[in-house]
């Protein structure tokens, strides 16, 4: 579909045995994407010099471009440099740039520099060194058939470092196409199946260069078109259309037509209305908070959140209601809506939001069904409150219950309660 | 290594332009890990059937195990069964037990039941049917020359709950080797140099039937031995003694010799000792409590978590002295402190934690080099405080400041501060 297909090997044990999660490989194919640049296979490998070779040589024979991370740290268990550079026929040489480089952030750090590290000043001769701003490890760069070959550190800081200095401007240069488009739908508080059957008739008319991919997070569905063609201008006017009218049919289960997460959109809203926000947060254990603060500028309407996990930190800290607590419990509405705005007055904040819920058996309540959640949301006139009853696991019900608390936040500072 | 061998093919569209994070796989590399399968390459394609039936087949020269992830969803982008039907000579037949799972599933949520979602009863019919409790997309087993083909949805609680129900016994029965174990040395506050430095000489003389691995993750590197033998109780022996020799080795280094995260452990000596725990957080916006709040059993030391993103709620709910921050800052000694004191008395926990720092530029604070992060530990008798410069960004400078934090917190009811 794209003009340039491309594949992603990402090296190490730890991948296989599964106590690392490849969060990098998501983060490449996206910057990629905007290339116009499509990936087309993603493998993970062990530490293995073979496996190495084999599956480098098999995806040059479909690709124009390979991006190998990781193998590359100072202890022996790394071995991508010495697997490329038999692969390249080539020898182990120190680059200087690298060396002062190294010795200069041991120095700045101050920790003694031992063999180990000053060893990853060594590239083989034949490659184009990609320097590593932000850590030890340099990044390199092949060139065989008319096929680029990159490898870059498994760090994800430095991995993307070197990708945003001198990975992304070069293959800009070589390969950028403006023929590849993609647009987002953002829905929320919906299944993809329920969004399918809406605009059924319009994916089944999708022509054949334009694709729409469905991206379930917890009911949150990202809906994708990608398009490729000759024509920008068109292209983009084609997209344009698709999307409105997917936006127009699924109406009021659409929260944005911007690939944004929803808590920038929500922290933009208050930013712009110079409105504050303050969260009471039990079940969710700060993970609301958490997620909130995860976006740069979440400081200018982000006051903070009391996570009262017990009910002591409910009493002292948001007043609630004892004998509201001791009759019904921790997991009610009237907890909710006493959360909300307890911390709403005790922040002095525009907007108070409560949630309380059990996520998963044990602890001391035993009449709450496992997967209920009550969240408030207030503000100096009024209270909305919300019900759900989640049928995950622990870990996976805070995921959903963060997302819902988000959308009905974002309904309420938009008016929709 | 292992006496078996597996492959894992991710499958969907969403993992190749990096819209999801693939977090299955390192689950159900575990769990094989475990049995003593061991992962050779994991493979992540698009919803594209000639690529589905490729990988496949290029997996079953090499493995014993496929197990492929994604695609069984209702809507028209999953191709994985037409792919695996056409693969093995198959036709799509009704699953009585299947369909009337759905109408019942659907019934319970009492939501609509479309079409589509019958459509999820229809499987190949030289399949083992997978029994799917939790969600819509049965899963499939075939099995082609000795070899075991398993297809599983992509939606991680329902994936999940298939391997545990289903795929995980069959397995133990059918391929469970005894002669494949592992053994972990938790470590934190250090790089992994320092570590291979300090043990260089034992990771030398290791036998050819045992691997080390560097785990590391912000300053938390986990060591992995990973051993292969014919006798159980002499493997064990090795690996036993390699484990205390490296944890001597090591010493302050090393937080554990189990495979816990830190949280976990803190936890469970909290409640062993029935000591309570509550957090003042700044600049972590909530991120620790999560965290914790992630651990089962968390309610039984955590009472709770101040977030105190700005200068008020500090003021307002921890009684941060507001001379100190108007001379100081935000990120100084003295308010780490008071927060911390401020949030034991406040939710008369029996230790206090605060945290303040500035992860990323911009903010009102112009005086403080990004990066610095201040931390303070009390109980009634004692404060202790330490300070950090993180390199990273915003987002990996929370996640190293997290981890110290609970490295912190782990030594102070340890007595090692």
């Amino acid at each position: 579909m794209a003009l340039v297909s491309a594949s992603i090997i990402t090296i190490g044990d730890e991948l296989l045995i599964g106590q690392v999660i490849d969060t990098n490989s998501a983060w490449i194919a996206q910057q990629l994407l905007d290339l116009g640049i499509e990936i087309i296979r993603r493998t993970a490998i062990g530490d293995d010099k073979n496996a190495i070779m084999d599956t480098l040589s098999k995806d040059l024979q479909a690709v124009q471009l390979v991006i190998l991370t990781g193998g590359l740290g100072p202890t022996s268990d790394d071995i991508t440099k010495p697997a490329l550079c038999e692969y390249f026929n080539s020898k182990l040489v120190v680059n200087k740039k690298v060396e002062s480089h190294l010795r200069s952030l041991f120095e700045r750090r101050n920790i003694p520099i031992f063999p180990a590290n000053l060893s990853q000043a060594e590239v083989p001769e034949n490659c184009h060194v990609l320097f590593n701003r932000q850590g030890t490890a340099p990044g390199m760069l092949f060139e065989k058939n008319n096929s680029i070959i990159i490898s870059l550190p498994g760090v994800p800081h430095e991995m993307k470092g070197i990708m945003e200095d001198e990975v992304i401007p070069m293959l800009r240069k070589r390969f950028s196409s403006d023929a590849f488009m993609y647009r987002t739908i953002m829905t929320a508080g919906f299944g993809e199946t329920a969004i399918a059957e809406k605009i059924k008739d319009i994916e089944e008319k999708l022509p054949s260069h334009i694709r729409l991919a469905y991206l379930p997070a917890y009911r949150m569905v990202r809906l994708r078109l990608t398009g490729s063609g000759a024509d920008k201008n068109i292209l983009n006017e084609e997209l344009k259309k698709l999307q409105e009218a997917i936006a127009n049919r699924l109406n009021e289960m659409v929260v944005s037509l911007e690939d944004l997460p929803l808590e920038q959109i929500i922290i933009s809203k208050l930013t712009k209305e110079n409105q504050t926000i303050a969260l009471a947060e039990s079940c969710t254990g700060g993970y609301i908070g958490h997620r909130i603060t995860q976006i740069h500028g979440a400081s200018k309407c982000f006051l903070g959140s009391i996570v009262c996990y017990q009910y002591s930190a409910k009493e002292l800290l948001l007043g609630v209601d004892v004998a509201v607590l001791k009759n019904q419990g921790a997991v009610c509405e009237e907890v909710a809506k006493q959360m909300a705005i307890g911390v709403r007055k005790s922040l002095k904040s525009h907007i108070g939001f409560g949630i309380t819920g059990l996520l998963s058996a044990g602890g001391d309540d035993d009449k709450t069904p496992v997967g209920t959640v009550w969240m408030a949301v207030c503000d100096e006139s009024a209270v909305r409150t919300i019900k759900y009853n989640f049928p995950y696991d622990r870990i996976q019900n805070k995921e959903v219950a963060a997302n819902m608390a988000l959308l009905f936040i974002w309904k309420y500072i938009n008016h929709f309660l």
